[in-house]
Order: C-alpha cells, then sequence, then structure tokens
C-alpha cells in the first residue's frame, strides 16, 4: 500500500497534467488540429540553433568518459564558472563557481534549496497566485507554505498582507518573477519594498529570511521590460534558474541555482545543497547538458514567436471584453473567468475544445490561465470559441 | 541557517565523496599518473559506439522541440515500451510500458519508490554491507533503515538474521546484486529462500513486503553467472535500474523503475510513483537520453575490460595474502584488511597513494572496497603498494 501523503496526491492528482492528458484524449477523438490546448508550460518554440551545433561538437571532439561520467555533485568546474561569468556581465555582479550548483531543473533546485533550509514546520512564504508545485516542494521537507493572498489590481505581490504574515518561523519566501501564471514581472519598486520588509523583520525577530527567486522565465521578457536580478536588492537572496524556457529544454532537466557569499551561513548552504543534490537522487545535473548549456549562454529562442503569440491572444480576448493584465513576461495570460467559478469556466472551455486551467490551481480563483507556448494558428482558431464562450455566460 | 538534519549530514559529508576530492588533491602534488584512485565507481571503460550513433542519428533526424520537451512523468511510451520488450525478451516476463517509470538513474528510482511507500516510522531492511546512501534514501521519507549483519563467509545475505528483523513495521526490503561492494552476486538459492521468508511473513503479519531490487551492476557480471531476475521470484518485486554501468553513461541520470502488474496495490504504486517522480523536482528521466538508450538496449561496455582488471587485483591481492572473495559482478573488490580497523588501514593505503573506501561505510568494518574501474596500469602500478601495505603491518 502507498503512503498515506501519497494516497492524498493520487486523489488530488495535479489539473495541470490531468489536462494534458485530457487534451490527448479530445485530440485521439477530434484530431490534433481541432483541439486547442492552452494547459501545459511546454515550449513550442524550438531550441536555438545552437544547442544542436554544440550537442554535435561535444560529442565528436571531446572523449565520452568525460562526456557522460560523475563529475563534483555540484556540476562541471568549468561549466559552473562559465555560467558565474555570464551572469557577472550580465548584471555586474561578482559570482564565482563556487556560487553556482547545476541542478536537475529549477524543480530540482527548489528541492535541493528546501532540503538544505527547511526543518519541519518551518514556514514559507508565497504570493498567489502561484506555481501550484510549490506547496509540494515545501511540504516534502515538512515546511508548511503559506499564501499571501493575491492584488488582483495588477498582480505585484500584496506587500500589506506579506508584512502581516511574516513571524519568526519564517525560514524562506519564494518568489516568481516573470510570473507563471500571470506573466506579470515584479517591478523594480516591488522589489525594494519587498527587501526591505524583509530586512525589517529579520531584525526585528533576529532571524535569517531567505528570498527565493525562481527564474525560469527570466528570458522570456517582452518590450523590453527589465526583470530585476534580485540579489542585488537583498543579501539573503539564493536564484534558482532553468534553461527549460530559455533554451526550450525542459525534458533535459538542466538548470542551477545561485547562492551568493553573502547569504547567512553560506558555507554550510554550498555545503548542504550540494549534498542534498546528491542524496534526493538527482546526484548531478545531467552532465551532456551541462555542457551544452555552456555553449549557449547568450542563445536564445526566438522570443518574437512568443510575442506574436502575446499580441493576438491579448487583443482578442480584450476585444470580446475579457478582462486581462497584458503579460509582460513568460507564456501565461491570466484571464478573468466571466463566471465567479473558474473551475465551471474551463469546463465550458473544454466543451469547445479549449483547454485552460483554472486559478484555482495557482491559489487565485475566478481566473483561468491560457498558456499561450502554442502554434499561432491555435489561438487564431480558438479565438472564435472564446468569443462564444464570453457570449453564452453573459 | 541550514535545517537540523542536513547540520548532521554536512558534519558526516560522505567518506567516498570525500576521498574523490582528496585523489584530485594529491593528484595535483603527486601527479594523477601516481595516485592510485581507487575509491569511486566511475566507470572507465567508455560507453559503445551506439549511443554515440544513436544522439548523432536522433539529433541531425529528429524535431528539437520533440527531443527536448516535456512528455509524461513516467516518459516516452515507446521507449518504455522498448524497454518492456527488452527485458521480456531476455526474462521471458510480460511487462508493458505500463509496468516502467523512466526515472533520473537509480537513485532518483529508488528516492521515487521510497517517498511513494513509506510513511514515517516504516521499517526497511537490507544486508550489509549495502551502500551508504540507501540510509539517506530511506531517511528522506522518514523510514528506518534496519541493517541485518554480513555473512563474511560468502557475503550471500544473512537469512537467518534477515528472518528475525522483520516486524509488522517491515515495509520494504532493499538489496543490490551485483553486489556494491562486495561484487558477490546473489544466488538463485538465496533468493527463493528470501522469497519464501518474505511470503511466510507477509501471511504471518498480514502485510506487504515490497522486495526493491537495485540493479545498476545487472550487466555487469562475469564467468556467465546468472544474475536471477527477482520479479519471477517474488510478486511483490519492483525493480530499479540504471545505464550508468552498463552503457557508463552515469552522469547523464537515465534509469528506469519495473513496477509489475502483480505487485500489491499495483494501480496506486503506478500512480504514485509518476506523481513522486514529479513532486521531488525530477520531472522526468533526461528527454534526450531516454530516446538513446531505447537505441541501445543491446549495447553493452566493453565487460572484457573490466574482468582483466578483476583477475589481476584478485590475483594480485591474494598473491600477496589478502583475504577476498572473488567477485561475480560490478566492478569492485571488497578485500578483509589485514588489520582490524579499516578506517586505519585506509588512511595507511592513503600514505602509499592508494585510495580505497573503509568498509565502515558499508556497514561492513574490518573490510575496504577496492573500486577497479580504473586503467590496468593504475592496478599494476598500485600492487606494490598493496604488499608493502601487508607486510608492514604484519
Amino acid at each position: 500500500m502507498i503512503s498515506e501523503k501519497m494516497q492524498v496526491q493520487v486523489q488530488n492528482s495535479s489539473i495541470i497534467r490531468a489536462m494534458f492528458e485530457e487534451g490527448k484524449r479530445l485530440a485521439a477523438i477530434h484530431g490534433a488540429e481541432n483541439v486547442y490546448d492552452f494547459s501545459l508550460g511546454n515550449p513550442n518554440v524550438a531550441s536555438p540553433e545552437e544547442v544542436k551545433k554544440a550537442i554535435v561538437e561535444i560529442i565528436n571532439k571531446e572523449d565520452a568518459l568525460s562526456i557522460h561520467g560523475y563529475m563534483n555533485n555540484s556540476g562541471y568546474e568549468d561549466v559552473r564558472a562559465a555560467i558565474a561569468k555570464s551572469i557577472n556581465d550580465k548584471f555586474s555582479t561578482a559570482f564565482t563557481q563556487d556560487n553556482i550548483l547545476m541542478t536537475v531543473g529549477a524543480a530540482g533546485g527548489l528541492n535541493v534549496i528546501f532540503k538544505t533550509l527547511l526543518n519541519p514546520k518551518d514556514e514559507v512564504l508565497t504570493f498567489a497566485p502561484f506555481f501550484g508545485e510549490y506547496r509540494n516542494y515545501v511540504s516534502n521537507y515538512e515546511g508548511e507554505l503559506l499564501v499571501v493572498p493575491a492584488n488582483t489590481i495588477n498582480f505585484q505581490p500584496n506587500l500589506e498582507e506579506f508584512k502581516k504574515k511574516i513571524t519568526p518561523k519564517t525560514k524562506a519566501v519564494i518568489i516568481n518573477s516573470p510570473n507563471n501564471p500571470t506573466g506579470v514581472v515584479y517591478s523594480e519598486a516591488t522589489i525594494i519594498m519587498l527587501s526591505d520588509i524583509l530586512r525589517e523583520k529579520q531584525k526585528e525577530f533576529g532571524t535569517d529570511i531567505y528570498l527565493i527567486a525562481d527564474e525560469p522565465y527570466r528570458e522570456l521578457a517582452y518590450d523590453n521590460v527589465e526583470v530585476p536580478y534580485l540579489t542585488k536588492y537583498y543579501e539573503n537572496t539564493i536564484v534558482g534558474y532553468s534553461f527549460s524556457k530559455s533554451l526550450s529544454l525542459p525534458g533535459e532537466r538542466i538548470g542551477y541555482l545561485v547562492i551568493p557569499n553573502q547569504v547567512a551561513d553560506y558555507k554550510n548552504i554550498i555545503a548542504a545543497a550540494n549534498i542534498a543534490n546528491r542524496i534526493l537522487g538527482f546526484v548531478n545535473a545531467p552532465s551532456l547538458f551541462q555542457r551544452v548549456i555552456a555553449k549557449c549562454l547568450d542563445a536564445k529562442v526566438d522570443l518574437e514567436t512568443y510575442n506574436r503569440n502575446r499580441e493576438l491572444l491579448y487583443n482578442g480576448l480584450s476585444s470580446y471584453g475579457y478582462q486581462c493584465i497584458k503579460p509582460e513576461g513568460a507564456f501565461y495570460l491570466f484571464v478573468k473567468t466571466p463566471i465567479e467559478n473558474d473551475i465551471e469556466f474551463c469546463n465550458l472551455a473544454k466543451k469547445k475544445n479549449i483547454l485552460i486551467v483554472p486559478g484555482t490551481s495557482f491559489s487565485c480563483p475566478g481566473y483561468a490561465r491560457i498558456a499561450y507556448c502554442v502554434k499561432y494558428e491555435t489561438i487564431e482558431k480558438a479565438l472564435p470559441g472564446f468569443k462564444a464562450l464570453i457570449e453564452e455566460v453573459k
């Protein structure tokens, strides 16, 4: 028999993934081209050509033993140094390889850092709406995720409520910008205020509060919007990064943690994170792709494809009377559902072969997430369905 | 500050890995060719040519989005079907893709299955000597690893002691054959007796006891010794496999779990394992390498290289008066240390630039593990040191 915790998990099994399976089922019935699946953040823009070139070059030129072998659990030294340099060049930071730990994607990195930091009952704060997996990542280590309610005016963090929720048990705060599911980029003003609050509360309680910046969407920002690099604003910041979206490599599970020297208890954190990477069973980030991304640190997927989708979807929905913030980053649009019950709305959408995810999954009922990392034509063909939907429920 | 659990981990940080770092330090001083590092199970036989061919073929012929994208958390359906067929062909089993879950190496797979099965305080049994990470993998989910003392006569499991240690709280038994650190293959007679005991105890206590077969060394067996396929002997068997050694891909983190239909609570276990793979942060096994291994299921590393090492090391040590069982599999030799204190012996060895791991790390003091996945010349050059060592301490 499975564990009690997993019994609950099996019962509640992720709505997002269930939707993914539902998409495949509908596609089998109606044909893939007639199902408009906006449910999953699976990039539809291919990896840049540099990735392919890097793989072929490494495979042809380097020694198989060193390509596929074990290395330090933190990752290859030269890869970590290249990443540190790349961050330094972009953000005028001063990291070295000793600040970088290669991880099995951002999901692996977040598990590593929570394993490193959390004692049972430690509190982790996050802002609604948020990626539902945070709840699991925190509960894996017996921590408690506490949610600051959404600021639905502009989806910047609700800092008033945040301040009230920090206690002596607050061990960490996890934020995600550009945000999944809203596409909102947390502004520099927000980050400065957030940092001030954290410093004030650290002083008040005599604690260290770690700010964990989950940044898989960092490179996906439109209209030249600036995404602040958080280690520059708050000392106790740890960054989780992934190449899943920036290089369209989600299946390859490659990312890293940045653990700056000025983080409280740095030496133990870096040692413990290295061990956590090992004992959680990751052992190390996949070796070939460590080398591949080191050769592709300046490469980017074609952002314009996502941008065109964004414009088409946002303009279409707005013209039909949907209320939504124009996303500044990532590839999600978070729309206010025209009826209060978002789950019901998503079920109505499914009847038009449109798959979207209820805001409830992100602790923000009354909204729905539309992942626009799909073909342009999929949006074109789905728009009439969205139009019909809002007309039906009005 | 890091968590209390991780504070203990940092203090005790794996002796094996520390040795790895020590090897690098000594190599920097004395030159890599003058340090005889037998401390780590890092294959030194390159991946078969099929691996390179498969990578290039996939990269050149397949679509980048589908090579590097997300798939079902369990892995690609066609890859799982190919693996099921390959097992069926070899062992006359009847698995389908629904019995296979692709994992981030065997370490990832074991974490997934323990997360799936264990409630806090559940007991997991294993046989000394054993891979020390089992302790971490079980404690990650608040389980308790109980160790059956070694049978130092032939290093087959001590079944008398085993029987006594099974209680109503025994949720699982984890075994590893070919064994790390002894190189011993558990015989069919052993497996039959072990299975009978498990069935008897299940009946006595009215419980399900899962047998977890950790099989990263399955393909590394010498002299045509047979490694029994455990699902055929005991219904509640779950197999953890890895391509780390069979294809020399340890850095790539690719393996799978076999969860047969006849396992008690199969449906929930497969569903929960799929979810565990996701929420632990693995998400899925690396996508390119899923496709690669599917094309290499009949490929093998050159076993003869390991075999030559085995013969040279075993014959050399035996001729100097060391006591050891000739390993039948894997690439480890477990030698009785000529002085009782194995840690002290390993420190003496280090003074001769020989790095080996004390048996204490495997819960079997008085022995040391020599990993012979090294160059033939390394063994040749180290043998005089081993000879001098035993002469010094006699």
